[in-house]
C-alpha cells in the first residue's frame, strides 16, 4: 500500500491533492459540488484515469447531497446537469464515463425514492467505486509483480501511481508489489512533458517509498534501450479498445515502438474499468488536445520563441500488437486481442 | 542566408551570441583567450558541431595573438596548452577536433617563423574555416532542398541552424533553401529537452525567417507520424562514423526509429568535417554525459522531486540503416554505407 491519499472524503466534502503543485507543495483542494470536481479534473488538480473516475463519482454524490433538500423535479434536473458537466470535463479516460454510468444506474435503481435516500445511496456507490479501484490496483500489482524479474530496471512513463488511482497505482502498483516481494527493482521515470508527471509525481512517489528512481527526459528512452539499460516497460492506460489498442499519455506509443525494436517487454496495467468494449479499435478513441500554452513552457515560465505555435495532444494510441501483456485485476492477457479481452468480461 | 550572426570577429576578439539566454535575451559574450572560448563551449554559450569547430579555431587564433609578443618556447607552450584546453571542452562533436587539427597543421607549416606571423596565419586559418563552413551550409541547403517536396511538413530536432554553424545551418539550411525556392514548407520543431534547443533556438530562427513553425514536445513525434502529419525529417549531426552511423542530439535515434516504422524519409545534413573516418562505427563515438541538474528542471527552476537521481546523455547514435540519405556539401549519399562515404573523400 502506498502512503499517498490522493483523495479523501471528509466532513461531507471531497478533498483532492492538488497535483499541479507537487512536489514543491502538498495541499488539498476541497470540492463541495460537481462543478468544483469537474474543474479539478479539467485543470488537472486530479488526473489519472482511475482517479478521475473516482473523483467524478464523488462529484455526483456531492451534488446529490447538496440538493437533497429539494423536491424531485429540482433534484433530478440538478443531478442530470451534474452528470453533463462531469462528462464534459475530459474526453479520453474512459473511467470517467464508466464511473458516471455506474452512478446513473445507482440513481435509476432508486427512482421515486426521497432525494435524501438517493443521495446517501450515491455516496455509498462512490465509496464502493473507490474501494473497488483500490482492490483492483492491489490485484493488478500482484499479477504484474509475477512478471518482474529480480533486479529489473523498469521504465515507466507519466504517473500511473497512487496519485492516478484510489491508491497503490496500476503501473506503479506493479512496481510497489514487486518491491514488496523483495525483487530489488529500480525505476527509470520518463519526465513526461509537458505536464511532467514523471518528474514531479512518479519520482516523488518512488522517493516516498525508497524505491531507487532515475529521471530521464522523454527523448532519452531510445538511448537507454540501445545500451541495454532497461529490462521492461510498464505503463497505465486511459482507455483500451475492444481489440486491445491502448490510449495512454502522449509518448507511450513511441516507447512501445522502441521496446519492440529492442525486444523489451511492454506491459500495460489497468483495471477492467479502463477497457471500453464499445470501441472497435484505438482509432475511435477521442484524443484530447489541450492548450498550446502547456507546450510553450512550464507553469508561469515560458521559454519558446514568441510567434511560435504549438500542438498539445495529451494522449496517443499504442496498437495492441506492440503490447506484450495487459495486466488487469481479473487476469493477465498476453498479446491482447479482441477474443481474449472479451473473455475477461465473460468470466466475471 | 540567415540574418543570425552566431559568432563574429570584432576588434581582435571573438563575440558569441549567448545561446543559453535565447530567445528572451540576445547578447554577445566576448572571448579574448582560448580558455574563455573553451568555457563558452563547455557551458553551451555556443553549441552545434560546426559552430563549436569554428569557435575552437578562433580560440587558437586568440591565444596565438595574445602571446605573439613572447619568444618561441613560451609561445609554443602556451599554444600547446590552448589546444589541450579546447580539446577537453566537449567530447562528441568531431568538428571540434577537426578544426583543431587544421589549426595545428597551419601552425606546424609555419614552424620557426616569428610568433607574430604565426598568429596572423592562424587567424587567417580560422577565418577560412568559418568561411568554408558557411559555403558548405549553403551547398548543403541547395542539395537538401532538392529532396523537399512542395508543401512538405518537415520535422527537425534540436537546432542545426545558423546558430549551430557559421550561418544558414545544416538541417535548417535545407529548410531555408527549400523555402527560398518557394516550396512553401512548414516546420515541426521538437522542443529537445533538456536544453530546449528546439523550443528556444530553432523556433526562434524560423520565426525570424517567417517560416511557419509548430512546436511539439519530444514525445509527440510518434503521434504526429501515426496521423500522417509529418512528410520528412531532417536533422544535423555531431559525428558520423565511417560506416554512416550518426551521433546527434539525444532523441534523434528515437525519431529515426519512428520514421522507419512510418515510411518517412529521415535525412541527416552535415558538412564533411562532421564525418570521422577514423571510427569504424557509431559504437566508438564518445557520448557526453552532462550534469543531472539539466534534467531535474530548466535554468534556475527545478521541478523534479527531491532525492531523485537523473541521467543526462547529450547524444545518441542512429544506425546508418535508418538514414535515408546523408546530405553533404559534396554530394547526397543515399542509404549511406562505408564505401559510399569513402568515395565522398576520394573525389575531393
Amino acid at each position: 500500500m502506498s502512503k499517498v491519499e490522493t483523495m479523501r472524503w471528509r466532513d461531507g466534502r471531497l478533498e483532492l491533492i492538488d497535483q499541479r503543485l507537487l512536489p514543491e507543495r502538498f495541499e488539498y483542494v476541497v470540492c463541495d459540488c460537481a462543478e468544483r470536481v469537474a474543474e479539478a479534473i479539467r485543470s488537472m488538480i486530479v488526473r489519472g484515469a482511475p482517479a478521475i473516475g473516482c473523483a467524478a463519482a464523488y462529484g455526483i454524490a456531492l451534488e446529490a447531497l447538496r440538493t437533497s433538500g429539494e423536491d424531485h423535479p429540482v433534484f433530478d434536473a440538478t443531478l442530470e446537469h451534474a452528470f453533463e458537466v462531469l462528462a464534459r470535463s475530459r474526453p479520453t479516460a474512459v473511467n470517467l464515463f464508466w464511473a458516471l454510468e455506474r452512478m446513473r444506474h445507482a440513481w435509476k435503481r432508486m427512482a421515486g425514492q426521497p432525494p435524501g435516500l438517493i443521495a446517501a445511496t450515491l455516496l455509498e456507490e462512490a465509496h464502493d467505486i473507490f474501494a473497488e479501484d483500490l482492490r483492483s490496483n492491489l490485484a493488478i500489482g500482484e499479477r504484474g509483480a509475477a512478471l518482474v524479474p529480480p533486479g529489473a530496471r523498469i521504465l515507466t512513463h507519466c504517473n500511473a501511481g497512487a496519485l492516478a488511482t484510489a491508491g497503490h497505482g496500476t503501473a506503479l502498483g506493479v512496481i510497489r508489489s514487486a518491491q514488496a516481494q523483495g525483487k530489488n527493482v529500480s525505476v527509470i521515470a520518463a519526465e513526461t512533458r509537458p505536464f511532467l508527471q514523471g518528474a514531479r509525481l512518479t519520482a516523488w512517489e518512488m522517493v516516498q517509498e525508497d524505491i531507487p528512481v532515475t529521471l530521464v527526459t522523454d527523448n532519452m528512452v531510445g538511448y537507454l534501450m540501445s545500451r541495454g539499460e532497461i529490462d521492461l516497460v510498464v505503463v497505465g492506460a486511459d482507455r483500451v479498445a475492444a481489440n486491445g489498442d491502448v490510449a495512454n499519455k502522449i509518448g507511450t506509443y513511441t516507447i512501445a515502438v522502441l521496446a519492440e525494436r529492442h525486444g523489451i517487454p511492454f506491459y500495460v496495467a489497468c483495471p477492467l474499468s479502463t477497457i471500453d468494449r464499445s470501441l472497435e479499435s484505438g482509432s475511435a478513441i477521442p484524443i484530447e488536445e489541450r492548450s498550446p500554452e502547456e507546450v510553450l513552457g512550464f507553469r508561469a515560465t515560458r521559454w519558446a520563441a514568441e510567434g511560435v505555435r504549438a500542438r498539445n495532444p495529451a494522449f496517443d494510441v499504442t496498437p495492441a500488437a506492440l503490447v506484450t501483456a495487459l495486466i488487469t485485476e481479473k487476469d493477465t492477457v498476453t498479446r491482447p486481442e479482441r477474443e481474449k479481452i472479451e473473455r475477461l468480461f465473460e468470466r466475471r
